[in-house]
């Protein structure tokens, strides 16, 4: 695997566009950028191909862990005095813009993007104006479809620097899971599973290198589970012997992304035969489409591996999603997802879930296992591997 | 108090603007209109003004709380089989605008807006494409400042019904306010307490009426607290005697919020002197500014008799923040402030915060107190009072 640096592979971009710069505001984005986690959702940065980035935070951004190398110009949104910080913030990166030699006409920008990180400060949406990035688009370049593809296909290889967060990540994912076996027992309500797994992750800020943990835990339990592959929560009802218990778990660890799900059968009863069936044949399909991953592999062929022993298992029709997509900047990272007839090729440094899942409402049950996996030069590893 | 129901204030408000419908998609506005909690964030409501709201829900979306009185019409986001479910829903869309009679060219809707509440099911934003506001507006009417305006006047007044859910999410607030009391003890990680708070209100899902409970805590302590009038963020410092603690905390209970914070000293010892009255004249500004709400208030009013005491303590640089805002459809509702000058009155049936601050960095402590006031037609209720 080429050990890129992530200047070196914007530089790049920039140069193969014909553009003096970029543009970026969204938390992902900007995470991708520098590796800054920002909490007000109302950063912003410059990044010119000649000079180093330029992060314009807000007035009452924590100045703790800002990125290393990047001029750091603050505007005064929060400021109380302050009546209107957006043309303060307009003026002073039009002001970056000039000193670095860069033509406006040359800076672009991502215009479209709807499913970005949350703002990690407040139970609310970022304070931008709804017509920000109309704003900020105003000021440079002409939109260009080229260059809004290559920039979104820079989400798709990591660098080494960025697999290491991400592994982290799954790390501490993984200290939720453990949580999770615990706290599957009978007669444990749904959402104090769910509870465990969120303070058990929530617990790991300001331990060793992490200093923003935090786990969003959905625990489906008997029926529920049979939903899925609908839709993720936790309700009040309490674990019974014999149910399948599926937590669907996002994991943000310094900005960085896991998304992971496990199925455990709750005893000490059996499953029923039916459920076993189900269980199995999930857990078979899983193992399928990660011995499917490889440099070169064809996404589709991937899906292909999980949805065979589905389909041979006898619950085609119970299979309602994708196999994977990428992850680690976001959730669910930018990128194609892994599902039938899908052409693109996996490649080093990629990092995607592998996720197959079985729901039967008649069995009132259903079962996935999602684990997220570095395509290698060799062929892969799973980070959400225990011990791994 | 005028017992106005929000159908007939949503219709008047409909007739004053010559319009035949309303469309909205955000969360916070399909609270408003029907009392809908949507999942997934990609529901979509049509509001005629004569004839029963068209809910617009993605086949994930669960079933069990869609709202009683609308019609419901399923478009196929999130069905594995359907490649793009947005041509589908604006036909749909279109034809139930005909099947009312309305003209299209008069349907309004909400263009600006930011700062919405958060998607519940997931932990990212909403997944609609970026340009979906726009993809709707170009159907409907042109955009017209008085109405999104008049629209935006609907959230100040709530009706019984929503004070009585907005109520309800103080109640379960306090539960986790009583977490956070029992949770401050000296050796106690901020982390560890913010966890004990979330914890305590997420238990209470499904609990009597209540169908989602979920806290957002953030917890300060000792110099961390001085930061309290900039950022919410609860780190693994562990908290000592002599500290001032501060906890800003969000609660959304059946999609209706809470906006709350208190601070409290950790024993066994005594503050520091200059402590102390950091947090007496905190104590004292919200006493004499929630004695300031009454209908008629002035704004602007309301935030001098809290701001006068902050002075008179000479903490007055200190204070670097409103008084209160609206809330209730969101964290932080749509409306005027409660800011130095405001010249908005208060009416009954808007529940506004109080919430003034004290924070000096250079005594390594800071203090807020907030509520959440419902004005009556006799003077205030405070929805968050213990046994309220």
């Amino acid at each position: 695997m080429a050990l890129s640096r992530r200047p070196d592979l914007v530089r790049e971009f920039l140069a193969q566009q014909h553009l003096d710069g970029w543009i970026a505001w969204r938390p992902d984005e900007i995470l991708l950028l520098t590796g800054h986690l920002t909490r007000w959702n109302v950063s912003l940065l410059f990044y010119p191909i000649n000079a180093p980035p330029v992060l314009f935070v807000p007035f009452l951004e924590p100045r703790d862990h800002l990125p290393v190398g990047a001029k750091i110009v603050e505007y005064p949104w929060g400021d109380f005095d302050c009546a209107d910080p957006f043309p303060i913030l307009k003026a002073r990166l039009a002001d970056e813009i000039r000193a670095t030699g860069a033509s406006a006409s040359r800076v672009g920008m991502l215009h479209r993007s709807s499913r970005g990180t949350l703002a990690v400060l407040a139970a609310e949406n970022s304070p931008l104006p709804a017509d920000f990035g109309d704003q900020i688009a105003a000021m440079i370049a002409p939109r260009s479809a080229a260059a809004e593809n290559a920039f979104l296909d820079l989400f798709a290889i990591k660098t080494p620097e960025e697999i290491a967060s991400i592994r982290l990540a799954n790390r501490v994912a993984l200290i939720g899971l453990d949580a999770f076996e615990r706290a599957c027992v009978p007669g444990a309500r749904e959402i104090e599973v769910a509870i465990a797994v969120e303070s058990a992750i929530a617990l790991q800020t300001d331990v060793g290198e992490v200093f923003y943990s935090k786990g969003w835990a959905m625990v489906q339990s008997g029926p529920n589970s049979a939903e899925g592959g609908m839709f993720n929560r936790s309700t009040g009802r309490r674990l019974q012997s014999g149910d399948l218990v599926l937590i669907e778990l996002a994991t943000c660890v310094n900005g960085y992304w896991s998304d992971l799900t496990r199925t455990i059968p709750v005893g000490p009863g059996p499953l029923r035969p039916e459920l076993q069936r189900v269980f199995d044949a999930s857990r078979r399909a899983q193992s399928a489409a990660l011995h499917a991953v490889r440099p070169g592999a064809v996404a589709g062929d991937v899906d292909a591996a999980a949805r065979d022993v589905v389909h041979q298992a006898g619950f085609a029709s119970f299979f309602t999603h994708h196999t994977g997509h990428h992850v680690g900047f976001r959730y669910h990272d930018p990128g194609f997802s892994i599902v039938p007839g899908a052409t693109e090729t996996l490649a080093p440094g990629m990092i995607v879930t592998i996720e197959p899942g079985i729901y039967v409402p008649e069995l009132g049950g259903g079962a996935r296992t999602e684990e997220n996996v570095l395509v290698t030069g060799a062929g892969r590893e799973i980070l959400s591997a225990p011990g791994g």
